[in-house]
């Protein structure tokens, strides 16, 4: 049988009302009977019930998140375990719980953000990915509900983001190999209707222009976060006859699938190209060769956006504002400067 | 604004409490008023509140999942993030979202059990790991509370759990290798509280026993799921004067670990020695020389998770059991015959 108000009444001698006063911190209760009956509730092992809590206080303690479609492609990648990683941390040692949602198509997606809003489930709502025109923040920004994006929105710049400078690591990649010796250096994305897509390109691009280097759009490629698209695009990479000597990719996924499949077509990493990723994931680190890849700190972001989510919901003296996290380059083994030819 | 009941009622001609019947299908309402009635609803984007409702119907449509501590190491497993992935999926298509918690010791572990419980935040709750006397199935079993166990209970075979047959595959690991010429084969455990380190660990010893070979203490190594641990295990095991000619470890992060780590110390995998892995993450295929380990269906077993706890939580002629999720060993690049010596 559950333990209710009237058990926990009775075992401290004083009114179930005043039980009920001593939880929503009733001024007109002593800390004295507070304590009493604090002890009580503990010794009988009672809690409050929250919803009827949270229909009162119009709280739930609870962060949503939407898990962006495909979610069977999501877990796959590293970037997003670890990201939820540090929300659901940070977010259990701010005393919220995380709620998950996903929906298998964008309609439903949009939809999963408005039951959640609507429906009174959540405080605040994280986004873990943005696109041009995205409903999912129009809508939030509409009715005023607190939400944080990871990721940089390109239609709104008055709500709060975190995010990397992603132009500026990219830029500094592309400006590393070109010093190395490379000239000839490809470049692989993931779908170009992402923010992160668009502004890893543009560093890409923007230091190839100032090294007065023409972009070939042969050398471009855009895929998805997986091995397979991945694989596909060594095999057209093998092919060319001016094959690149180093490539960049834009997650540490698509640098492992690159160059597993340049391995099984004979090619050799770094001696025949070079690779790199982004994300730093743990396998980054542990494949071979080594990749050399950009450290996002994808953790540390995951934590920042629930703590400026708390501040969010909670509202004081909270000013939307874009968060940047520090970048940091990892070279390792799967870069070295492109054979003398 | 937001839209209550009294806009609905009044722009459908009916009053409120007709629109509070249609939301709880009471069999009083017409079809025809409760489509009239549902189609203001979705015109005025009107969703009922999900927390009041919950009060009423004491349900809440969450299923609540712990994350074992700690969870910093947990999310670096792709095991963990494609059970979750199993799971959010299958949730999502059964109309239930996921609340996640954690906690930063394994009292707060528990204490976030009781929270969910009690406080009525999940309908069900799903146990991602367990050891021997499990205070959280203990607390679970006595309050009747819906739950499913990923893994097997060693203390109680009256509740409903998730599982491989991690024995026999362990078993058929070990018999393969034995018949490929291996006597000195290694085992790496995770730590010895899991039962699923357990299980592994007896299927191994089952297999050397009946091929009539000792089972050699410093052949045994226990770690914890992290490239760091295997790393560890790997210098030692490169001290070692009579090698192991092939290894088994309980997880494909410990073989990545083991291969990186010998690698690192002039030794070769599989030339040097075998490795095999476990779980078949995504990673064992795409990692160089591919690894051999064990489909276990991970993400079968999230989904087959859900659908459990959902047939329990609705209690429809639900009756607990033991679910084997099939295992198939993936035999790749990393194992071949020992060296003739």
């Amino acid at each position: 049988m559950a333990v209710t108000i009237v058990h926990v009444a009775a075992k401290a001698g004083v009114s179930p009302s005043t039980v009920s006063r001593v939880i929503s911190n009733d001024s007109r209760i002593s800390q004295k009977t507070s304590r009493k009956v604090r002890k009580v509730m503990e010794e009988l092992g009672y809690h409050p019930n929250t919803l009827a809590k949270s229909l009162v206080t119009k709280t739930t303690n609870n962060i949503g998140i939407v898990l962006p479609r495909p979610a069977d492609e999501l877990f796959q990648n590293q970037f997003f375990s670890e990201i939820i990683r540090g929300i659901v941390t940070k977010a259990a040692s701010c005393g919220y719980d995380v709620l998950m949602t996903t929906g298998a198509s964008p309609m439903e997606e949009v939809k999963a953000v408005e039951r959640l809003v609507q429906g009174r489930n959540v405080d605040g709502i994280v986004l873990l990915s943005s696109h041009k025109d995205d409903t999912n923040i129009s809508f939030l920004r509409e009715k005023k509900f607190p939400f944080v994006l990871v990721g940089r929105s390109e239609d709104y710049s008055d709500i709060t983001s975190v995010d990397n400078d992603n132009i500026a690591a990219a830029y500094s990649i592309t400006r590393h190999l070109i010093q190395l010796g490379h000239r000839r250096i490809g470049f692989v994305s993931g779908p170009m209707e992402l923010t992160v897509s668009k502004d890893r390109f543009d560093g890409y691009t923007k230091a190839l222009l100032e090294a007065g280097i023409a972009i070939q759009d042969h050398y471009v490629f855009e895929g998805t976060f997986t091995p397979e698209s991945a694989a596909h695009i060594a095999d057209q990479l093998v092919k060319l006859e001016d094959r690149p000597t180093a490539v960049i990719t834009i997650d540490d996924v698509l640098a492992f699938g690159i160059i597993r499949s340049l391995w099984n077509n004979g090619l050799r990493v770094p001696e025949d190209c070079s690779v790199v990723g982004f994300n730093n994931t743990s396998l980054a680190e542990m494949c071979l060769p080594q990749i050399s890849t950009v450290d996002i700190g994808t953790y540390q972001m995951g934590q920042s956006t629930v703590q400026a989510l708390i501040q969010h919901i909670k509202g004081d003296g909270f000013e939307q504002a874009r968060i940047i996290i520090a970048h940091q380059l990892i070279w390792r083994d799967s870069v070295r400067p492109p054979e003398q030819s």
